[in-house]
């Protein structure tokens, strides 16, 4: 073990080499733009699990980015382990909030920054890693590995989620394990295993007025300006307490028990750190529940974009002709997305006024999920890191969404096992993303181990 | 007077070029580029008035753009007037929605098309032709005319209102009567003569969270969302019935006397039609008044600009880190701006959630007003035009703001006459703004029969 683990280390400059490169692919799903550079990575990703790590490869096309799928050779007796992540990354505006280039990685006391660094490309290329320091030592893998990338998990997965409603995919799929790493450890040096994730459905509204911007002089007072409705629904959606107002929306959601409120109340969370380190005076949201429950296990309502009328310098005296927001809903198990899009819209059209045209758009949805905690992969996964970390790890819920996993995991029918390597502070969908070199050779160790280890289980 | 008209109609082409060379220059004042521009639309008028006009003036430089003053030389016995207007223009943004360059004026359907075609660009050209028509018949005018011209009334007109606390400035611009043309006639073909404006409060509020945009998964259900806290605020501002909501906002609002009720009821105002134009399928505001009267004499609150967040194509999973909006609050005779200021800070603040920080910008004031109908230039004005348009003048109130008049008004102690060329439909403000040739030609004619007209007042 002492072998591994050293041998990954000495060669550590080599692995951030290949992570680099895939770092400068600017792989932005979101932007029409990118569409070439969402291929060259995808290219990237193959050539690598070919030529590198031998598998047997292709590039699966469809109506969006490509799926890479490769897999090594089947093991007799071993389990088969499906490894899922997504090359796909957030936009990165607000771009002069960037220190550096968010597409030219640059090390910064011992932290990779560049878009993408942690959010999927560290935490996918430390897995490559882990399983490249096997073929190199070894020339095989003690068990089979699938692996399954997507170019869409920040714009809803569309591809994958299509494709994993045919046979031939989930024949293709099919595993006894799922793993994932598109999550966070508990904190600094703290590892953890994810048995949760919030379900997240995004929307757009725009609401359209006058079919011009009009002079707020000539016609202040007598037309509906659009972006005083648009507030007034998107403040009405939810209270001062974080209760969200959707009739039936918190139809469904599970209690937590006083074993889960124990659980989840070993998480580390400095209350006052995290304060400074986000600078606000306080938190928000709902007082009978601890920010940690607030964060993971209960539901939540953001809006993420506001646009309307003139954004310009000084002031423009107008009614602006629309108003538009982008906001999305986190739901918990067993909350029903469907039943709630519906119920959103129809919020939403109960409230418009008279003088006011609305679009109303969904842009993505995931159910929320718990995973059972006593299945035996959970276990040696919990062995695996505590020895890279000298730590047991604890068991948490996310609150964010991969919007596929809680479908691969209903349709393979397979264990789940989620492990991140990154850290809540890594600022993934924010301007300076990065990712630590430590998390990033843990990554790397866990990794190589878990096979290492999973192989030893009895099938 | 028949000899005077033909010969405007006759020279109408040349009086087309001055106007048309103004308007192909972008004098944007709320947008820093545009400065050199402001200085070119300055000297391009500064030389008109000297080389066309021969009038004796100079441009007043101070902290913003130069004002341009000018006058033609004192007339005993006749009274002396001051033209105001502004040669500044509003944003053109949204450049998409314009179909022809708002730099380049474009004639289509008898109507000229460009940014500041009519306010106040063209208001001030058909007064400068109406004097040329004078100067060119005669070689000298029945009255003496003091021109201020300013180039800051879109964004408050804070040099002009500096110059105005001097007293030397107001010795230079003493005067019997002050006259506007930046306004509307009450509909195509119907003189109007504006007896009253509503004043303006401009305001920008930045509502920040935490110090960087945060994942929405990780965070949402525990921070303050900026853009959630500031669609509250802004909803609370305002009822479905369009009363804001303000502490002490109605104090001093004059109340629409019966005979005034009777004056607003004579203007024109077809709804069915309106409703068209716009495209709205209904009203908005105060039920127990009539549209007109919401739209000239009842305060009015409208957001003008909404920025948060994510703005570009999808999706993108965050708290935003900020959320900011610009409003105006319109006033009336005898509310007092300073104090809705205050109050409006008061509001903001009293509401502001304990993780979020403001900051507040006031951006422009100015009072509303109401002048006296008895005056004997009224009089004059009212015979001029019907002599123009066959048809007598109705008295109106405007929605808009001219921030400076009520100022000159207070300061110089003249009387004041508001006759607007424009119409309502001219979409000052918005894109494709235009003006007729047939108001650009009925402007010419009224100015230059108005100065013929005033001088033979006893003064």
């Amino acid at each position: 073990m002492e072998n591994l683990f050293d041998y990954i280390d000495n060669n550590r400059d080599q692995y951030m080499e290949y992570w680099f490169n895939g770092l400068r692919i600017p792989s932005v799903s979101a932007e029409k733009k990118h569409k070439p550079d969402m291929n060259r990575m995808a290219e990237y990703l193959l050539r690598f699990l070919r030529e590198e790590l031998k598998f047997d490869g292709r590039l699966i096309e469809g109506k969006g980015n490509p799926l890479v799928y490769a897999e090594s050779p089947k093991v007799e007796g071993a389990p088969t382990v499906l490894l899922y992540g997504h090359y796909d990354v957030q936009p990165i505006d607000p771009l002069d909030q960037w220190k550096s280039d968010p597409f030219d990685p640059e090390i910064r006391d011992g932290k990779v920054y560049a878009r993408g660094a942690d959010d999927d490309k560290g935490q996918i290329f430390a897995h490559l890693m882990g399983i490249k320091s096997l073929m190199d030592r070894e020339g095989c893998l003690p068990i089979q590995i699938k692996c399954i990338f997507e170019g869409e998990e920040e714009v809803g997965s569309d591809h994958l989620s299509d494709f994993l409603k045919r046979k031939d995919a989930q024949d293709l799929l099919a595993t006894d394990l799922i793993v994932v790493s598109d999550n966070t450890m508990a904190g600094p040096g703290q590892p953890a295993i994810t048995y949760g994730l919030r379900g997240v459905i995004g929307f757009e509204v725009i609401f359209h007025g006058p079919n011009r911007d009009l002079h707020s002089g000539i016609y202040g007072g007598s037309v509906w300006n659009p972006a005083i409705a648009l507030s007034r629904t998107l403040a009405s959606l939810i209270d001062e307490n974080g209760k969200i107002q959707i009739p039936g929306f918190y139809d469904g959601v599970r209690t937590i028990t006083d074993q889960e409120h124990a659980v989840l109340g070993k998480i580390p969370f400095d209350e006052e750190q995290a304060k400074r380190d986000l600078n606000v005076s306080d938190f928000f949201g709902e007082s009978e529940y601890t920010i940690t429950e607030r964060r993971c296990a209960r539901p939540s309502f953001d809006i993420n974009g506001l646009t309307s009328g003139y954004q310009g310098e000084g002031g423009k005296t107008i009614i602006p002709s629309s108003a538009s927001a982008k906001f999305t809903l986190r739901i918990v198990p067993d909350q029903d997305a469907k039943r709630i899009i519906q119920a959103t819209e129809d919020f939403f059209r109960a409230q418009l006024p008279p003088g006011i045209r609305m679009d109303f758009h969904r842009q993505q949805g995931a159910e929320g999920m718990v995973v059972p905690l006593d299945s035996p992969y959970v276990s040696v996964a919990s062995d695996v890191l505590e020895k890279v970390h000298g730590k047991k790890p604890l068991f948490v819920r996310d609150g964010g969404s991969i919007t596929i996993v809680a479908e691969l995991w209903k349709v393979l029918k397979a264990d789940l096992l989620m492990i991140g390597f990154g850290l809540d502070e890594d600022a993934i969908h924010s301007p300076n993303e990065h990712f630590s070199l430590e998390c990033f050779c843990n990554g790397i160790k866990t990794s190589a181990l878990l096979w290492t280890d999973l192989a030893k289980m009895k099938k």
